[in-house]
C-alpha cells in the first residue's frame, strides 16, 4: 500500500508551528491529500496538542521569541512521543538569529527530516549566510550539498531545487519532477515540508526516506500536472490545491522520474 | 426586508479576533457579503476598535496569552456596548488550555451566539476532550448536542455538521443545505461565525435566532452553488467567495432546507 | 528602461512588516512582479533582515507592541543604509493607539512615502479620527487631500481612491485607471504599497515620485484587465495575481491615463 494511501485512510493530524505567510495554504494543502491540519503556537498547549498528533512541523518563517519557546516544548514533548518532527529552515541565512534558531533546533531535537533548498542546507553546511531571503539557487551540485548536510548533522535531508535529493546515509534519491512556477508561489516549498511530515507520520521510523521520497514525488508531479492547466501563478496555486486532492496514484506514478544511487 | 439586505445597505463592521489560518479569506467572506472586516488583536487599542465595531467575533484557532487577554478586553467593552459577540471555539478538545480559554469567556461574557461543529460542542457539554483536532464528526444526533449545550450555558448555539442546528431554548431550526466539499476547505467554519455575526449585527436582540438562521441558511446554500461550479478544494474557494457576493436571495430561498420543532 | 524592467531585472528583496490579513496575497503579488518578498518581525533579526534587504514596508493592519517595537528597529536602519522605507497606516482613524503609532513612525523616521486611501490620509492631516475601519470614501477631493498631508508633514503621499494621486511637493500626479473591485477584496491597498515598495527599491533618491507613479499606474491597470477576466471578487483575485505576472508595458501603457500638474 502507498503512504498516499494510507494517509487517506488515516487523516494523520499535522501539527504545524509555521510562519504567518504560509498557514491557510498549508492547511488547505494538506486538507487535499486527506491529512488533518492544526495550527497553534501558545507554549501552554503544546503538550496537549503534541499528545493528539501524529507529526510535527517547525517552520521558522516568521519565527519570533515566543513561537520559538513554543516550538522547543512541542519538540521535546513530539521526540519523547515518538512522532516524527520535520524542520524547515526558512531564510536561514536572513540573519543570525535564524542561524541560532535552526541549529538549537538540530543539535537539542530529533530532527526526522530537514527540508530546504539549496541555498538554506547550504547555509546551515558552510555556516555562514548564502543567499538572500527565502529562495535562491546555487551552483553546488545539490546531491553534494545534501551529502555534506548529512555528514555534519546525521539528520535526514531533503533539498529542493530543480532536482530534489533525499539523502540519509546511504541512498541518494535524485527525484526530477516538478514545474518551475513552484518558486513564483510563495508557500509551495512550505507546504512541502508539511506534506512530508504527512508521509512520514502514516510510515515506520525506518522506512522515513522512502516515505518522504513519496512524499516529494508525489507533490512535485501534481504540480507538473497543474501546470498544465495553468502557468500563472494565481490560477496555478489554485489548480495545485486541486491537483493534490485529485491526481491518482497510476498518473503519478507515470510521470514520476526517480533515480536511486548510493 | 431580509438581513442579509440589511448587511449589505449597512455594510457593519465585524470586528474578528480570529486565527492567522483564516485571517484572509474571513475578510474576504466579508467583503463579498458587503460587511466590513476588522482584524485588530492590540489589546491597547480595543476599546477603541469596538467603539466603531457593529459586532466582535472571538475565534480561538490560534489562540495566544496576549490575544486571549485582547479578547477579555474586547468582549466587556461589546458587551457595554450592547453590540452581538459570536464566540467560535475551535479545536476546543484539543488541549485543556482551550478549553479554559473558552470556558472562561462563556462565564465571564454574555455570548450572543456560539458556533462550532459536532465535536467542539460535544467536548464543551461534557467538558472532556472529545475528538482530534479542529474537525471531526461524532454519532449523536447535532440536535441533541444543541439542546444539551443550551441547557447547561443558556447561550444560543449553531451547531454545524451534515445537517445545521440552532437553537436557543425555544425553537430547533434545522438545516438541511450545505455541500461536503465545505469540510475540505479550511476555514469555512470560522468564516461562517463571522458570517452570523454580520447577520446579528444588523437584527435585533430579540430576532437573533432569525439572523443566525438565515445567516447559515444563506452561506450553505451559496456552498451548493458554489460546488455545482467545481466540486474540488482550490477551485471550490473560489468559486465559494464568488457565489457569496452574488447569490439572490430569490435563488437561495428556492433552495433552503429549513425545518422549524420546538 | 522602465522600473519595471528593473524589479524584474533585479528582483530587489523587500522586507515587508506587515498584517497578517495580507501576508501571503502579498507575497505572492510581489513575486508575480518580479519582486523576492520576505516577511520577518522579530526584532532580534531586525538589522541582519534589513542588511540584505533592497526596501522596507510597514504596514499596521494587525499593529502589535511587539511588532512596533521591530519595525522601529527595522526603520532606523533601513534610514541608516538608505533603503527606501513606505508606510501604510492602515485603519489609522480605528484607534488612538494607531495614531500614535502611525505619528511616532512619522515623526521619527525619513519616510520615502506614505500609501493609503482618503480617510486614512485625511485622518493623519486632521489629527481626528475619520471614517470607519480599513476603508471609506471621503467628499474631499483627493488632490486636496494629498496637499494637504505633504504640507504638514514634507512627506511624498500617495493617496488611493477612485483616482489615485501622488504628490511630492511639485508635481501632482492624478491617476485614472483601477477597477472598482479592488475594494471588494482585501489586502489590494496593503499589497500596492509593497509593489512601490519594489519600484522605489530600484530608483534613485531622486526619482522615487517616478517610481511610484510608474507602480501605481502599472497596478491598477493590471486590475482593470484582471476586472475583464472576471469581475467577482474570488475569481478576481486569481486572475489579478496572473495579470501582475504578465501585463506588458505595451499593454499596460497603451492603456493608463496619468494627468501632471504642478
Amino acid at each position: 500500500m502507498h503512504y498516499l494511501e494510507l494517509v487517506k485512510e488515516r487523516a494523520p493530524l499535522i501539527h504545524n508551528i509555521t510562519n504567518q505567510v504560509v498557514m491557510n495554504v498549508t492547511a488547505n494543502g494538506l486538507y487535499a491529500l486527506g491529512a488533518s491540519p492544526l495550527m497553534a503556537h501558545e507554549k501552554e498547549e503544546m503538550d496537549d496538542i503534541i499528545n493528539i498528533s501524529d507529526a510535527l512541523v517547525l517552520n521558522i518563517g516568521t519565527i519570533t521569541e515566543p513561537v520559538f519557546q513554543a516550538m522547543q516544548v512541542a519538540g521535546r514533548k513530539a521526540q519523547e512521543k515518538g512522532i516524527p518532527i520535520v524542520l524547515d529552515p526558512v531564510g536561514v541565512g536572513a540573519s543570525n538569529y535564524r542561524m541560532r534558531v535552526v541549529t538549537h533546533l538540530l543539535e537539542t531535537l530529533k530532527i526526522s527530516f530537514i527540508r530546504g533548498n539549496a541555498a538554506e542546507i547550504m547555509t546551515l553546511v558552510s555556516l555562514k549566510q548564502a543567499g538572500k531571503g527565502v529562495e535562491g539557487d546555487i551552483d553546488t551540485d545539490v546531491g553534494t550539498i545534501a551529502r555534506a548536510f548529512y555528514r555534519r548533522y546525521r539528520i535526514p535531508v531533503v533539498v529542493t531545487g530543480k532536482e530534489d535529493m533525499i539523502y540519509s546515509g546511504k541512498t541518494l534519491y535524485r527525484l526530477k519532477n516538478g514545474s518551475p512556477i513552484l518558486k513564483q508561489v510563495t508557500g509551495t516549498g512550505c507546504l512541502l515540508t508539511s506534506v512530508i511530515a504527512a508521509f512520514l507520520a502514516v510510515a515506520d521510523d525506518d522506512h522515513y526516506i522512502e516515505a518522504a521520497a513519496e512524499a516529494v514525488s508525489f507533490y512535485t508531479v501534481a504540480s507538473e500536472v497543474a501546470a498544465e492547466r495553468s502557468e500563472l501563478p494565481g490560477s496555478f496555486q489554485m489548480h495545485f490545491i486541486d491537483c493534490l486532492a485529485t491526481l491518482s496514484i497510476s498518473e503519478w506514478k507515470k510521470q514520476a522520474v526517480i533515480e536511486v544511487s548510493s
